[in-house]
């Protein structure tokens, strides 16, 4: 079972010492890919993913039966800068929207046959503007990454985690911007579409955030720069790992909640692929430091983990391939 | 209905006079897309797919409910010649696991919840060696595209065409070349995996039946070039492209019959989309030639329909929000 933790410290502890995936599953699936019916290394990737999904299930013929999607919700005092397009309201309307079915990822979450949760945290309570001082204090940074470590089901064979909070591209610019440098100008994006005058105003909203609050582990910058919906996402990629359930990455939010557990420990993300590259500006840079190819690239940049939730169908054909195929023997194939 | 045709100039002149997609619907797209509850354009491709399907449809909320994916098989002279890693008794042999459900194709079909028919074009007669006649008569050629023609359910809302045939990148090579020019090398690729060597002669065979059969438009050259299977393809294409079917387009094979297609008419693919990028050598070429934007770039090189089919679930992906999300106004979500 997943252990427990009560502060930064006490989850920097955990991660120190992570799971193996299981290699004897590993090589049983290599062994079964050379059998089926297909010529060496025909499904490209869709090949590597059925290896790398069934090492850490444990399983070298495995199957997605439960998967699951989490939204976690924040606000953001840093939105009062005018870094979004859309008004700070539209992050509890959206939640509303989230619960009623009617917004992108409860289409795709319910394409994929996944299960769907929504975590709406402290709405009413918008973090700090970061640019006067930190998001968070750090014990409600370790309580956002604990809601989202405990939002993961034990069960599920398969983790997206997507987010809504309007303002959160600016946070996600910073911790990028914190933890890999380069110009603020790198790692700032259009968000929901911002216009030029905003996108310049921003950057210089990122590059304040992080000359205030530079230095420390990606725990630390959590708690400076937030938001909680990023923090939250940190903690259930990271309850993944402990509990060897694979994950698909969504885009440029998801990326940076996951580059913050990376500094912390660069096998964190071993159980971790990236599902889209997104239009958001600083995502291919992202994606690059976190070492990922995406499966899709789509231009899509919404959030909510849609990008993840669309891969999520990539990956289940590469296991039905994978677990459903005959293979030369069965079919009574010339294997060339 | 759908027309019938006897010969090559029968069908050059049913596909002289092509159906045009719903400009209403098209129209009613773009307006219910402007109101979903996203940024405008969050969606990227997505939102293009969602209209270009909405328009072939005539509906401006349409759902895929009945997807087909059709496999035709067919056996090349020019095997013999040492073009294939894969023996020609392959081609029945995987018809067979076709049947019996083996296949990555039935996998993927099933995943996307399509229909699955498989049509073999007389196996025990495989098309002449083109580099010492031409591959098949004008009859015969017009009954392999009768064959895809009349494969195609007219109820059908989403079509993938899929092949098998041992030796077949090799006639998709030299149809690249005699449609687009360049050199042999330029379309040939290793198909299921030859050596350096046999690479070589094969852009050979490619090269010297080039040379021998050039000229005429993309019916002509198929009938000399071959073969069966890529002809009914062509067939299949055209007949949805009557039939206002959307159609996903597989790999390098595929794409040369639809090339075909495009040289008798330049509108014939319109119904169209590039399904994926194949690790076919000469694939990203030919998709530049069709206009073609992949959906995905996986590097499958396997045929049979594969990538298409697993591109069905991008699409489905774009059609369950477009049709499926809440409009602002629904939601009472600020519209920014």
């Amino acid at each position: 079972m997943l252990p427990e933790f009560n502060d930064l410290a006490g989850l920097r502890r955990l991660l120190s010492d992570l799971p193996d995936p299981d290699q004897s599953a590993i090589d049983g699936a290599a062994e079964r890919n050379a059998q089926l019916t297909k010529p060496p290394g025909a499904l490209g990737r869709l090949e590597d993913l059925a290896s790398w999904y069934a090492g850490w299930r444990g399983d070298p013929r495995p199957r997605i039966e439960a998967p699951q999607v989490i939204v976690f919700a924040g606000n953001h005092g840093v939105a009062a800068r005018g870094v979004s397009a859309f008004p700070p309201a539209v992050t509890a309307q959206m939640v509303a929207n989230f619960r009623a079915g009617g917004a992108a990822i409860n289409q795709l979450a319910e394409l994929a046959g996944a299960r769907m949760d929504v975590h709406a945290l402290d709405l009413d309570r918008p973090t700090e503007d970061f640019t006067k001082g930190p998001a968070m204090s750090d014990a409600d940074c370790a309580a956002a990454l604990k809601a989202g470590w405990d939002a993961v089901d034990p069960k599920a064979d398969l983790l997206v985690v997507g987010e809504m909070g309007i303002g959160n591209t600016t946070p996600a610019a910073a911790l990028s911007l914190a933890l890999f440098g380069g110009a603020a100008e790198d790692w700032t994006g259009r968000g929901t579409g911002i216009d030029d005058a905003a996108l310049v105003a921003k950057a210089q909203v990122v590059s304040n955030g992080v000359k205030r609050h530079f230095g420390g582990d990606g725990l630390e910058l959590l708690s400076r720069l937030g938001g909680r919906e990023i923090a939250a996402m940190a903690g259930a990629i990271a309850a993944a790992r402990m509990l060897r359930i694979p994950v698909i990455l969504d885009g440029f939010i998801c990326c940076a909640a996951a580059a913050c557990l990376q500094s912390v420990n660069p096998r964190l993300l071993d159980h971790a692929v990236a599902g889209h590259q997104s239009a958001e500006g600083g995502h291919p840079a992202l994606l690059e430091r976190l070492g990922k190819q995406p499966l899709l690239t789509l231009g899509l940049r919404l959030g909510e983990g849609s990008g993840a939730a669309l891969a999520i169908q990539v990956l289940k054909g590469a296991i039905a391939c994978h677990s459903g195929m005959a293979t030369f023997a069965e079919a009574g194939v010339s294997a060339g």
